[in-house]
């Protein structure tokens, strides 16, 4: 059972219902809790008679506004679809919850609601993209400004778990986000975490430092960085592809000889726009916390919302937080050793 | 009369005499110091004989070895090549400096020998890039890991004389790099320093904060951030134009079709590429000094090389320190102003 906060999102909620119906094939077996106003929901679903038939209509009175600070929307919060979806994973009814609502509200209610995991200071924004070598993961994009060493590695343990359950890396490679290879580089934080990730035994393997130029190059499966310098890497690759996109665009253009063999090499062309089409990429998942919450981006259409849905069913069925507590402990004890030693 | 390290680079000297050779159509009055061992460069100077008219040999014994750590390198610098070329600027005898030797090292070098511009608290590397409306500039590319909102306000003012030497643009709009152009988001030091930008009065617009994916939109002339973000985002641009020209030549690969369609588009893709070349955009400046200091990237080839030596160019001719004075006192007064109001 999946929760969608249907109402939130631009194009919501016509967006959310079909992007549910657009994700059916996939998950056949997957039944869905929409939250949302009963009446506008009801003659949307009535469109889908497959989906009315996997899904429930949770009435949601209230909608938390693209606008609202965190602060405010969770002060107003009861009763809206976006919290209602996140207490439906609290309380066992959903294995985990999807919304494109505001990104700061969906933060602070899942830290609210769900609470962090065990062993985790901070939950993290993870996502996923193409590269040279396949796919790989990054994390924080956004909902840590500011990180000490302690995030970053956690950050590690967590976006190990991400490639494990999602792109399906068995012993996952993570890189730290730096801007030199050479150890003296970089920030307190970002080598103080080095040297944690170079000293300790987790179940995946530490590359040392990566620099931006390395995420496109796929060189590790996971690159760990704070959210402020993560966030501004993903964006920069969505501006650089969007506007390379529009080079070429104006390339083909240029002549007779240029326009025929766009209309030539447009197959081609077509389905490398399919692979890079960034509504394949479009889940964000909140990890960290008690429970598997994945934003979808506000100006998404249906099939984006259906990418984040089938995220959060990789993520569920993955067994996830299940899956990084051994790392987590084997923090944890490496934290406590020098207490120990003292006492 | 321009001071180049010719013994700096994965490829010098060869590459730096061949690079200055290139250059000179763009610069015909224009004349160089060579900086570097006289027995290896005379013989490469003289199958350029156009540049041995323009140019003159000063033997240095040493050179600052690409993997010296910058405090190693400033101990052991005399009678290097960068410190050499670096000394011309401070005397007088040149009026700008160009390396591809070790950044860290240039950086430090620079600031000992130059020291910085008075009302700069720190110097920034910039450089600038294609967008979709022409080209943007941006710093600090790496010569600061930590900056706070003082820092921000002065590369501000470094971008704007930037932006508008080499170019071009009158009245540059200046923006601050952040998470979300939300007033709410981001650290101290951007939240600050965007107040301080808003309230004063300086040569440039401000126009608030910009995402990593405005930078190639080109939304502004001049992306300010610290020097930890800002050379992440400058290598994931490179890696993601990689990245996708590596897609591209598969998919034009696929098939009969597609290869037919490249081989019609093909001049119309390689004006494309050399306009995104690089080593077109290879220079970045240390701004911030008391003189003009150009980086080459360490592994550019004679081409790129050239390119540095004509923003150096660029900068002497634009008169770049002396026209930011106005806004540096302008910050100035701003800062020393509490005080007055105590006194």
């Amino acid at each position: 059972m999946i929760a969608l906060d249907v109402m939130g999102g631009d194009h919501a909620p016509d967006m959310a219902i079909d992007g549910a119906a657009l994700a059916l094939p996939r998950l056949p077996h997957t039944r869905f809790l929409l939250f949302g106003d009963q009446a506008r929901l009801e003659p949307l679903l009535k469109r889908h008679p497959k989906l009315a038939h996997q899904a429930e209509i949770r009435h949601a009175a209230n909608v938390i506004g693209a606008g609202d600070k965190p602060s405010q929307a969770l002060r107003k919060s009861a009763q809206s679809s976006m919290r209602l979806a996140i207490e439906a994973v609290r309380d066992g009814q959903a294995a985990g919850a999807v919304s494109a609502g505001n990104t700061g509200a969906l933060l602070a209610l899942g830290m609210f609601v769900l609470k962090t995991q065990p062993g985790i200071d901070r939950p993290a924004m993870v996502s996923y993209f193409p590269t040279s070598r396949g796919e790989s993961a990054m994390l924080d994009l956004g909902a840590n400004v500011q990180c000490d060493s302690r995030n970053l590695v956690q950050f590690a343990i967590l976006g190990a778990g991400f490639a494990r359950s999602v792109l399906g890396v068995e012993r996952p490679v993570v890189g730290l986000l730096n801007i030199g290879a050479e150890d003296l580089k970089g920030n307190d934080a970002v080598r103080e975490a080095a040297q944690i990730l170079r000293e300790s035994k987790f179940g995946f393997d530490f590359h040392g430092f990566v620099e931006g130029d390395d995420i496109g190059a796929g060189t590790v499966d996971v690159v760990v960085t704070d959210g402020f310098t993560g966030n501004v890497a993903l964006k920069v690759t969505e501006g650089t592809a969007r506007l390379i996109a529009s080079f070429l665009q104006l390339a083909f253009r240029r002549s007779v000889f240029s326009k025929i063999g766009y209309l030539l090499a447009k197959p081609a062309l077509d389905s490398l726009r399919a692979k890079l089409d960034p509504r394949q990429y479009n889940g964000a998942m909140f990890v960290g916390l008690n429970g598997v919450l994945v934003k979808s981006h506000g100006g998404t259409d249906a099939q984006g919302f259906a990418s984040a849905i089938s995220v959060a069913a990789d993520m569920v069925k993955g067994d996830f937080n299940e899956r990084i507590h051994a790392d987590l402990d084997a923090f944890d004890h490496r934290e406590a050793a020098p207490a120990k030693v003292a006492s």
